[in-house]
């Protein structure tokens, strides 16, 4: 199993950059004081298809060998990676077949479809995504692109911290999202081959946390149909992103259902911007660990902004 | 009556700007293809409380005497402009007394507060502001800083268009929403100050068209309780405002409020940014009235981002 490196990680940011926004960096007086510290949010919510998994997308797809390329790519997501595929595809003349949850919300299957991608709707669990899959490669001959499980995924997820860290100087910690691990993988990769002395914190829910339990535990604890606001939360760490994680990632802390919702509220009402339930972990981390945090310099990755303004927890 | 000059709003500028923030201009190629034409949004959403009343309330505050001072300053307003100095007064070391109706939303009056001012409340009507602001100035000898039919607060929302100006060059068209006028006055002035080739659109709710009805009838129609979702919008002209406008503005365009409502919801989703109700009257403008637009350089003003999201109109 080929680990991805920095380099690796750079490689993929000079092949995207042509394609993929150079998001902004935002901060808050008002949090900062709020906080007690100073907060530098890397706003993926205003990467294209609004999520930072374009990014991994766009790798992936520009790393395919031109046969790849005529048979097309697949892949199974609750949402982001989907759109986010089908976009990157879009773009490259390349077919893509996504498998999705029925419950997935209208505003990613919109999404989707606005890409000219084939759905296809499967039951809203890990085995049936997988076996829906599997029949689409056997059929079609396309190439599976995983939301996270996949070497060219997690190092083009990689590149959102390589900007942030070229535009901050002096991050002392940096904190991103764990669902499925591709984030935090690739952001981990990043940080620990540039600047080994950044603390780099995973954050998840409570209620979903089976890369907390995997990462103290030492073997993968699946997840297990978690109840929780994050719908981009809800996936296992793979065989992959755990062993670059176990690596690279010096803890993982878990966050109250409340707490993410409240912070959620905070950015929207403070900052202005739209970010979804799973990008409001990393505040809500800082929020209830408070000591750990005062008067650094704490880098957030802003996973995404995908939400349906029908279902606000709020 | 002594109307702003471009020098005016350029020395407001000066005084304003280590006060304020320079927001940035925002653009979305969704939006571009989907109205056909490149449209530059100047977010004042992300200004300091929320909105572009920011910069008018400090450049009043700024001009103040030192016994004006030592009195400080009272408003009528439904909400931005309270907050706004609010703010800028407690930066300054100034008293801030605020008559605010009844029915304004929650997060403004809580925004009011947390700037430590004082709220003194009234009748939503324009008779009960007025009467009860009068009471106060006779008590404390405060200083009346209107929230539109001020020179200095003029001024300051000039200031606005004169950073999009210089930041976005080739504009040929500029849209702002008209409540008070306040925000268009200054807008106006500044761009037939710099550049008269630009037109100057003034955006109006259907529901709410007394300044429509205003500039074309040519004498003052007072706002008589209006039905829009737009909170923001529904003053009326004052003699400053209108003798501005009549002078420098090309056209007052209304939009229906599903538009504006279709607008709103747009810019969240397409841009991920949160703005109030107020502001997509300029996109709906344009949603309603394509052939003016089409492949033109249209410049937006964004007033504003502060909504009660547990009231949202879609």
């Amino acid at each position: 199993m080929r680990l991805p490196s920095i380099d690796d990680i750079i490689a993929a940011h000079k092949r995207i950059k042509p394609f993929i926004h150079r998001t902004p960096v935002m901060s808050s007086h008002l949090l900062n004081d709020m906080f007690g510290c100073e907060l530098f949010f890397k706003c993926e919510n205003f990467q294209k298809v609004g999520a930072f998994k374009f990014r991994g997308a766009t790798n992936a797809v520009l790393s395919l060998t031109d046969d790849q390329k005529k048979l097309g790519v697949v892949t199974h997501s609750s949402g982001n990676h989907a759109a986010a595929l089908a976009k990157a595809a879009k773009m490259n003349g390349v077919n893509a077949n996504i498998v999705m949850p029925e419950t997935a919300p209208v505003v990613k299957k919109n999404a989707v479809q606005g890409f000219g991608a084939k759905i296809t709707f499967c039951k809203p669990t890990l085995q049936a995504r997988e076996e829906t899959t599997r029949m689409i490669m056997d059929q079609t001959g396309a190439t599976l692109v995983h939301p996270y499980d996949n070497f060219n995924v997690i190092c083009g997820q990689g590149t959102a911290a390589l900007e942030l860290t070229d535009e901050v100087k002096d991050l002392q910690i940096i904190i991103a999202p764990i669902g499925g691990g591709g984030l935090m993988s690739g952001t981990s990769t990043t940080i620990k081959g540039l600047k080994k002395d950044i603390q780099v914190i995973g954050a998840e829910p409570f209620n979903a946390n089976d890369a907390y339990r995997s990462f103290y535990s030492g073997s993968i604890v699946p997840s297990d149909n978690p109840k929780t606001v994050c719908d981009g939360l809800l996936t296992s760490l793979s065989n992959l992103t755990f062993a670059i994680i176990r690596g690279n990632v010096d803890s993982i802390l878990t966050a109250r259902e409340e707490t993410i919702i409240e912070c959620m509220l905070l950015i929207w009402e403070r900052m202005k911007i739209i970010v979804e339930p799973s990008s409001a972990t990393v505040l809500a981390i800082v929020r209830e660990n408070p000591g750990l945090f005062r008067n650094k310099r704490v880098g957030l990755i802003i996973s995404g902004g995908n939400v349906d303004f029908r279902k606000l927890p709020f």
